[in-house]
């Protein structure tokens, strides 16, 4: 087993993984940027070394500065956490050559991962279902045109490279297809250098459906079942759900196995997530492979009883999985609410600043919270705006909904703005209960009621003010 | 089902209910003193009510006031948490005669088990085993000295009206005898105006073993398994487990339905708790019932994932049970520690005032904080002195002792001085994790070695500082 875990990463998931780390008895190092002394994860961790100034790219996200942190401190592995170097192949294998354990799969699968057509191309091969769309990359308007006609609208235009709606662009018919090709094109070319674009069938309405998966490097392979992360807001999960309510038996089996098969054929080691969209007939299709622990990993936890984090260092260390797919039971239904410090009022654009006066909903039965900030704070600019998980386990979706609502009552944050009313509104809302949801529900359907209430309060506010 | 429900307490167990009720809907009422206007339950209330000054005596232990507030504001039911008017049989009486449900039993049975020489003739007669001792009061000198000879020694002599170590005297031989039985005599007749002694064999070395019962308005009882609270400093427990490690499956088994028996034979009705004393050999005694909910009840949530507050808002809506005994299924194992704001380096005095910096634990899997403090807060003087639980909760014991070291770990809290550093040493011995402990372990064995490093500490602190 390691004997120093250096912790690549801030925030709630830096805590949450040196948590995990004392619990086993490992010593953890935190690294930390200028902006962070004063952080939670810089405090909690057994050592502690800066790593350069507040911006990501110069500190958390600076392959060369973690690795040395790494050296110098003496770590035998490091954990990335999500986000940053994570799924980072290069940063991989820097380490792979250092003889530094990466806490995650090996650089080579994290690569091809990483390339969206790649990784479509790869599991197609595996078995798994994917979206129609080009075999490979585009790289005329003629071809696309072509494509385009035969899988049919609505359909989007995809950067081989991209992420986070870059270089993306959804068509609607063929009228507006050349243009939006071309435009995407260009996107591409000035972000990534080149022209490699794909095209898929836009499935819709779909849910965003994933299957958490664990392997060890003795090639045993697990599922830890499905979460349904259909509430979306700007390609951002807002709620997640486990188990997925609204999932036959059938397809619950289906799309588990399917997981398990395409880790098994690829190699896939450690903890992983693949992705699917399912549409109103129960079909499934590939979306991408997440090559490292996610946000809401800890819905599966609890409806699993098994902590994921550890799972990946005992994997990392070569330790056979502990648990057979026959030991894996699910209990009761969990959801996890992020809890984001961004204004929404003004679409939401991030808020930073000094937390003055904070409360998080604590105590009973099956709730949980992972977050990183305290009162007195100084919430910086330069990081994600996500300031608190907020998670609940009960046996009954409906009691797990109770014990939500109680616990975003209790929620106080004051001198920064947060989403509370927005997780509140979703939390109250029938069809996010009776799981009436898709992929684009929040922002179609819930967001333009619930801004019209937003701005409703505010008049209200400002006629008892006056 | 009650629509509104006054909370007649404070501190953390008025916030539990009070979360309890929000979870199920019902709207509830805090009472709240001078100086806890500012206090969490009363901000976490759906509505609240001043009902007097500071001092407990004057408010939340004012039979009156409390039932007054209850009357105004609408209450059909009142649940009195623990300590307080918890177990006042006038006050329940007055509830009675007013139509408010009492969240709780019959004021006949809190009088009953309310006095100590009454429970154990009660409890004999159900087939509970009890100490060796005098039958009923002991009036006369010439009688306590016989029967002090008949019962051996030690011995304890005890108030009938007793509670926290009043009135109370332990003989070790008979040459102290008749001096302290007098000494008990004068101080029963200062306190509560009579001279009501008896006599008890005094068990040593034993463990605190507690069972939890459920029993409804229909005759129906349950047990919710057993606790092992030895680990106790001045009669008040310390760190309380779920299961008891050390009992054999058929002890267990028979203290429980013991237990059981004894509730069904008095009629109970709603949560309670039968403590009793184990010896070496595994017999065990009738102490005391507890005709309320216990602070140490989350640990045996934990373990049997029942919500006891719930309950007893569902028994006294007069709900039939909702689990038969075959129901209830024991996971894991359970440990609370009760974080006081107290100075062990001045015999564990209280210590109260603004609570400058705070950080509970949190996070993870099976970790569950019950508190009412937060950072800024002015801990008042008037009340009892315990500013957390924090409750763990995992498949095995070392996983539990594991969590709550590394929760014990996050502890801050400045401002006032705690008992942390106890309940550190206690979670890091030997002889707590291997359950090498009774009642009198802590203050006999423990402390005198845990005193001598606690010095040690601040000699090494000074000498840093200079």
């Amino acid at each position: 087993m390691f004997k120093k875990v250096l912790v690549a990463n801030r925030g709630e998931i830096a805590v949450r993984i040196i948590r995990a780390l004392r619990e086993m008895g490992i010593t953890s190092v935190a690294i930390y940027s200028k902006a962070d002394e004063n952080a939670l994860h810089t405090e909690l961790a057994d050592e502690a070394i800066c790593i350069g100034p507040a911006k990501g790219l110069d500190s958390y996200a600076n392959p060369i500065a973690v690795l040395s942190a790494a050296m110098v401190m003496g770590c035998d592995a490091i954990h990335p956490g999500y986000g940053f170097l994570s799924e980072r192949s290069d940063f991989v294998q820097m380490c792979e050559e250092t003889g530094i354990k990466f806490i995650g799969p090996s650089s080579e699968i994290i690569h091809l991962m990483g390339n969206k057509q790649n990784a479509r191309t790869t599991m197609q091969a595996a078995g798994v279902p994917i979206t129609p769309g080009s075999k490979g990359l585009v790289h005329s308007l003629d071809e696309a045109h072509i494509i385009a006609q035969q899988i049919g609208f609505p359909l989007i235009i995809k950067a081989a490279d991209g992420g986070g709606g870059k270089g993306m662009r959804r068509v609607e018919e063929m009228s507006q297809f050349d243009h939006l090709f071309e435009q995407a094109q260009n996107e591409t070319q000035a972000i990534y250098g080149n022209k490699d674009l794909y095209i898929e069938r836009i499935i819709y309405p779909a849910r965003h459906i994933e299957v958490q998966i664990l392997a060890d490097e003795h090639g045993n392979v697990i599922h830890l079942g499905e979460r349904d992360c259909s509430l979306q807001r700007n390609n951002q999960k807002v709620i997640e759900f486990a188990p997925a309510q609204s999932l036959s038996e059938e397809t619950r089996a289906k799309i588990c196995q399917t997981a398990v098969q395409a880790a098994k054929a690829i190699g896939y080691t450690n903890a992983g997530t693949i992705e699917f969209l399912l549409d109103e007939n129960e079909n499934f299709y590939f979306m991408e492979m997440n090559t490292r622990l996610q946000v809401e990993h800890p819905v599966t936890e609890m409806i699993t009883g098994i902590d994921i984090v550890k799972q990946q260092i005992l994997i990392a260390s070569n330790q056979p999985l502990e648990y057979t797919q026959e030991m894996i039971h699910f209990n009761g239904f969990a959801i996890e609410c992020r809890l984001n410090a961004e204004d929404p009022k003004f679409q939401f654009r991030p808020s930073s600043g000094y937390i003055n006066r904070l409360i998080l909903p604590s105590g009973g039965i099956g709730l949980r919270v992972e977050s990183a900030v305290y009162p007195q704070y100084l919430l910086p600019p330069f990081y994600d705006s996500m300031i608190a998980k907020i998670i609940v386990h009960q046996p009954t979706r409906e009691a797990a909904f109770k014990l939500m609502d109680r616990a975003l009552y209790e929620v106080v944050v004051e001198g920064l703005e947060t989403n509370i009313e927005l997780l509140d509104g979703l939390i109250s809302s029938e069809s996010v209960f009776h799981d009436r949801i898709h992929t684009k529900w929040l922002e179609e359907s819930f967001m333009p009621e619930w801004q019209m209430t937003l701005h409703e309060n505010e008049d209200t506010d400002k006629l008892e003010e006056a």
